[in-house]
């Protein structure tokens, strides 16, 4: 595993398509080898720009998308693109409709676009997009954007490995918006009001910056309009975006928040491997468990709290 | 604590509304003596059956399990609702919009109906509703609806909480149908198309009977249409949920799925216990951990090898 895995990673950071895909693919399926690669890549990380681009279904975030590819490739950066979709291992979890409407970049070597497919693991989706998007960075990627839809926590979770968060909303999406209101704000750095052009979108963005007038943060976030099928409004939102950048990586409050939010990733991190290796060490004992919940044996509390010692006192290495 | 938990739980056990409603908030938010009184509820749980109804925005899934609620309590069932909300520490979680929809049963002390907040934790959601469903089935409620929004993995968690779990889904809801295709097919078993008396009503039916083709499980989900602002189809769907809470009590296939649903429960409660335990332990190690990989002395992944082995090697008592 080791040689296979040097020479993988080798060819990834010489940027090689194939090899690039095959470590995406390796990190994505946890196979073996994908953390000595993930290892081996690291040195080389830290140069990129995280982008989250989140919003519901319907607001035209894969259009956005493509406007940003485009206009990130203008300015000579190389782009990524990690799209999270709901997965079931049913589906597969390939929602290919977004993925198709990108595909203008597709003969651009200098874009490259990776679909997320989890296997329905709580804290897996995130854990995935921060590998995924640290073998691009790695890879001399200068811009990733992370596509999440929706407001789940495992999405909350994606967004605090990013750099910047734009959350896209587009006017009269009626209880989404509403939705959208409860749980993303809190990570929203710049809001973009796509379908500009339609009605409502004045009192959408006025509703924006209502609730953002209340917001206690040191960086209070810009909101723009936009038309992303006609690239109206396009220029300005990467302004705002630019801004945020400046200020994440050039204030103290901005190194503050990165801080905080990788002591939150670290320890996600760290819940991901204690269940992991907890899982592995006690083997059967937790279907047991939950035989003797079921018997009523024992209270689910109690049996819980009987693993979590039984765990720890077995740490012999 | 002791004294007090005693005698809250006595006074929720004995129905007392303050007091149930008092458990509640105690559980949700995890204050001092919430375990306890968990645990004093625990002898008095087990009888109640719990629906899981699940469904985007939109879809009427508040004013079916209106109907639900009616329905069961002609029956003669007290009735507990659980509405799990995206949430926010801005926002408080609040959407209220849904809970006032249901409010015509808001005279009627044989419902009860709450509304989760939580702060954000990742997992901390599916706890909150687990032992909020807990603290109604101690107290009687025979009925425990579980209402969640859309598809995150948190809510995928939520839903093998329930013994029976109802899918909502609406004709003409373009790409929200797609997403719930991959996130929630596997854990349906019963599927409600409402307001069917709009276009693409059987068009949809039809698509969920075609994806039910393709599932290997034995409990084959069942599809029903109906009408719920107008009650057209609920005592069909009634019939459809029975015969689910039939096959889930009385067969060997129901009792395997629900003593794996069990043991993955136990699984997400160990995970939530460690990474408390770790938290509270390590301390500001997390952060230090965080400072390191920033200043690129340490790649994330070892850092988190070395806390989990610190964590274990505390394992004094």
């Amino acid at each position: 595993v080791g040689l296979i895995t040097t020479d993988l990673a080798e060819r990834a950071l010489a940027n090689e398509p194939r090899a690039v895909a095959r470590a995406m693919r390796l990190v994505d399926d946890r196979a073996p080898g994908s953390r000595e690669l993930l290892r081996a890549l690291w040195p080389h990380t830290g140069r990129a720009w995280i982008l989250g681009v989140t919003g519901s279904p319907g607001v035209g975030k894969s259009t956005l998308c493509d406007q940003l590819i485009a206009a990130y490739r203008a300015r000579g950066s190389r782009v990524a693109v990690v799209a999270v979709d709901p997965t079931s291992p049913y589906s597969g979890g390939a929602i290919l409709g977004d993925r198709i409407r990108m595909s203008r970049h597709s003969t651009d070597d200098g874009v490259f676009i990776r679909s997320l497919a989890t296997r329905g693991h709580l804290g897996g989706l995130s854990r995935s997009a921060r590998d995924v998007v640290r073998v691009f960075d790695a890879c001399g990627y200068g811009v990733v954007l992370v596509e999440t839809v929706g407001v789940g926590q495992d999405e909350l979770e994606i967004t605090r490995t990013a750099h910047t968060n734009l959350v896209v909303v587009a006017p009269g999406m009626g209880d989404d918006v509403q939705a959208l209101k409860a749980g993303i704000l809190e990570c929203a750095d710049v809001f973009a009001v796509n379908k500009s052009d339609r009605e409502g979108a004045d009192a959408a963005a006025r509703d924006l910056e209502l609730m953002i007038a209340l917001a206690t943060e040191s960086w209070r976030p810009i909101v723009a309009q936009c038309v992303a099928t006609s690239a109206e409004g396009i220029p300005e939102l990467v302004v705002a975006l630019e801004r945020h950048r400046a200020w994440a990586a050039g204030t103290d409050a901005g190194h503050a928040r990165r801080m905080s939010r990788l002591a939150e990733e670290v320890r996600d991190a760290l819940r991901e491997a204690l269940i992991e290796v907890a899982t592995e060490e006690l083997g059967e004992r937790i279907e047991q468990a939950a035989l003797e919940v079921d018997a009523r044996l024992v209270d689910p509390y109690t049996a819980v709290d009987r693993l979590t010692r039984e765990f720890r006192a077995r740490s012999i290495r």
